[in-house]
């Protein structure tokens, strides 16, 4: 693949997730393949896992990785176009990005959402202004929209730990937290579980908290949460501002906290998680402190999954 | 060469200027050179350019690349001399260089002028105490009155692009902004254009916006931006603040903005600028979005003029 | 050894410091024990010597460092134990270490003490909450408590520079400062010097500074500075808010700075201080600029304190 903001940009899910299982057996198996290549890493917001994971996938492949915190290292790009720039932005992305792509084989980048203008965030100008200017090959750290990486280390997490010799039944369920947060994780989440088509899929959160149909086409939806998680191998819980009543915080109705009392209708059901984590508010100590919770091995997992995807775009661009 | 802070510290800048074209053919042809050295890139202010472009030149080299933000990551440096350190300084320069000298094989360093006191930024206090107190060859990644690493990668991009079998016309031309900026570029421009003198110099810009002489020997000046244009090969737009009533905005008139239409009066000529640029404000959209912007390929020759830098500092040093 | 939290973890300070002087004598003597190995460098607090020698010293033994600003780059992690997360912290310890745990191989942590509650910073509940659930070896680049790297290097400069054929007198000495600090470099310098034995060891304060007496067992204790400094060899300045009105500055006697005439009563003494060091308040500028000085000597060594100990991490857990 050429660039990897979404799972439409990836040929075949299955595949690529074969190949971070088989970097999970073999970290250094491909250790040569991104010699004298470089990545660079901008994040345009904060980052623990994405960061760490991604410069540890470049050093496996032989990468040199360079990170570059926008705004706290450097300023605060522009993104309109024809804008005057007498205000507080000092450079544009049409002269930044090309720039970047000079001096690097990959670019990754975080950029949020504002969360104010649902438009212009599912237009996604951000990062697809640096697809358009780069020149290079374009990996989404997350975006306004969408959050890929995740979702691969979630299908392998997945299909790594699930032996039922049958499809899964997978839940995302949604959470209470206490600041809007993004629906990123959640659309992706959503997107790869339908494009993968390899479980019984299901949505499940309160009124207004529908998510964009592009991404949950073929799940099952619900506003039932006890319903949702009857019979679940596998809840992923998250929490996410409404998409309808853009932005917004509509409920937070505590209920929708996983405990392990709620457990108890699952088949013994796993519990997935992006973290970080807000203890008693999303989750319960007691289920993340439980064997139900994958949340550690599903953040380990990021590292095979940026460094199959890096791997695929070095072949792919080699 | 030892240090590296100003064209009077390079013996030939067209040789230096040749050895960063070589790096432009051949970036990995001298991989070994720094093998089992470091470079510490101490940053007292924000870059992007400059960093990336450094670390890359760095890496290339096969040096071990650390940067360091002053202040986000560190401390408030003390730079004056015999002070009772009672405030908000926390280290004496002449405490800390030595150390760094300790760490690092060569020092690279960014520190901007205050603008506040003239005397003081042209006396270069910072960096002139890093060189004093550090003992191993310090880069200036731009100093209070230069940019040195910008000067020599323009210096290429003007070699590399002039096939005139003559001398070609160098237009500095000042242009408007929101903020009162350092002189660092336009001097360093004017040093390396005068200190090369291979090509035709004109500085033009607004009364009150006389440079530092020193820098300007041998250029044409005038405050006819229109007279200065004619038949120029290559603008430089770039903007300071008055040198003479020191970090002063003297004027804004927006008629210094270069366009397309002003540029109807040169010979075809190419348009170079720093980065980062105020789009719409010193130049306009149109200019930078033809083919008579050299910017790009200018901030992509910073690896290289860094490179070369490195190269014969290590070479001189070994 | 497993962890490097305090001299405690060391089964031969003796031969750790020689280890550290081997080092010192051939960088690169063990420039391929740590192939393949990752150390993640999290700073919950500013660096400048700890920072940069870590990473020099991980990338002489052929490591990969990783160096991560918890809040800059981040976020705040919570450390309370059922804490419900509906506040400003965003990450839960128990959440975050298990997974840097999965992506290094050994974890450096940078931690201070807040200084208002005693029993809480002397808990240590920051960093051995990391030993407790990363999962693989921690080494504190400083925590509320201590500062093992730093005390390292001070054995080794005592040690290389003392030719006496017989115990050197080594003293400890408050001294003014205008912020409260922590006790750590204190604290842990008498813990490596009593550990060690080597040294007639006295530490000199005015009243109401007594320092943890965990730390201080077997050395002499005077509140007179000058009987102290009579005869002596090395004088360590160090400042330190008191622990018994904890976190407070009790005093800022200016008799208590360090100066030339105060040495004349010395044996000819060498003068250390851990850096940064406010001049003309802790010390004069004419004992930092004068032959006693060794504090860049000092920080020098921080190189080769780390190495041996990342170098003895490596070959423990191998």
């Amino acid at each position: 693949m050429k660039h990897f903001l979404s799972a439409l940009d990836v040929p075949d899910v299955t595949a690529l997730a074969d190949s971070a299982a088989a970097f999970k057996a073999a970290p250094r198996s491909a250790e040569t393949l991104g010699r004298g290549k470089r990545i660079g890493c901008l994040f345009l917001n904060p980052s623990l896992r994405t960061r760490l994971s991604t410069q540890v996938a470049a050093q496996q492949l032989g990468m040199e990785a360079i990170v570059f915190n926008v705004g706290a290292e450097g300023w605060a790009l522009e993104f309109a176009e024809g804008a005057v720039m007498n205000g507080t932005t000092v450079e544009h992305v049409k002269d930044a990005a090309p720039i970047l792509g000079q001096y690097f084989d990959i670019l990754a980048i975080r950029t949020f959402p504002g969360l104010k203008d649902r438009a212009e965030d599912y237009s996604e100008r951000y990062i697809s202004q640096f697809v358009k200017y780069a020149g290079v090959p374009v990996v989404s750290l997350e975006s306004a929209t969408l959050h890929p990486l995740q979702s691969l280390a979630d299908l392998l997490t997945i299909r790594e730990t699930f032996a039922g010799g049958r499809r899964p039944k997978v839940v995302l369920s949604w959470a209470p937290h206490v600041k809007p947060l993004p629906q990123c994780v959640a659309n992706s989440f959503a997107q790869w579980m339908t494009v993968w088509g390899g479980a019984d899929f299901v949505v499940t959160h309160p009124e207004g908290y529908t998510l964009d149909p592009q991404y949950t086409k073929g799940a099952s939806i619900t506003h039932n949460q006890d319903e949702a998680f009857e019979g679940a191998d596998y809840i992923y819980v998250k929490n996410w501002s409404s998409y309808e009543q853009y932005g917004q915080i509509l409920s937070n109705d505590t209920d929708w906290m996983l405990t392990l009392d709620k457990l108890k209708a699952t088949n013994n059901g796993k519990v997935m998680h992006c973290l970080p984590v807000r203890r008693n508010v999303e989750l319960s100590d007691e289920v993340l402190d439980s064997a139900h919770s994958l949340v550690t091995q599903q953040a380990g997992n990021r590292v095979w999954a940026a460094q199959a995807v890096l791997a695929d775009i070095l072949k792919s661009n080699a």
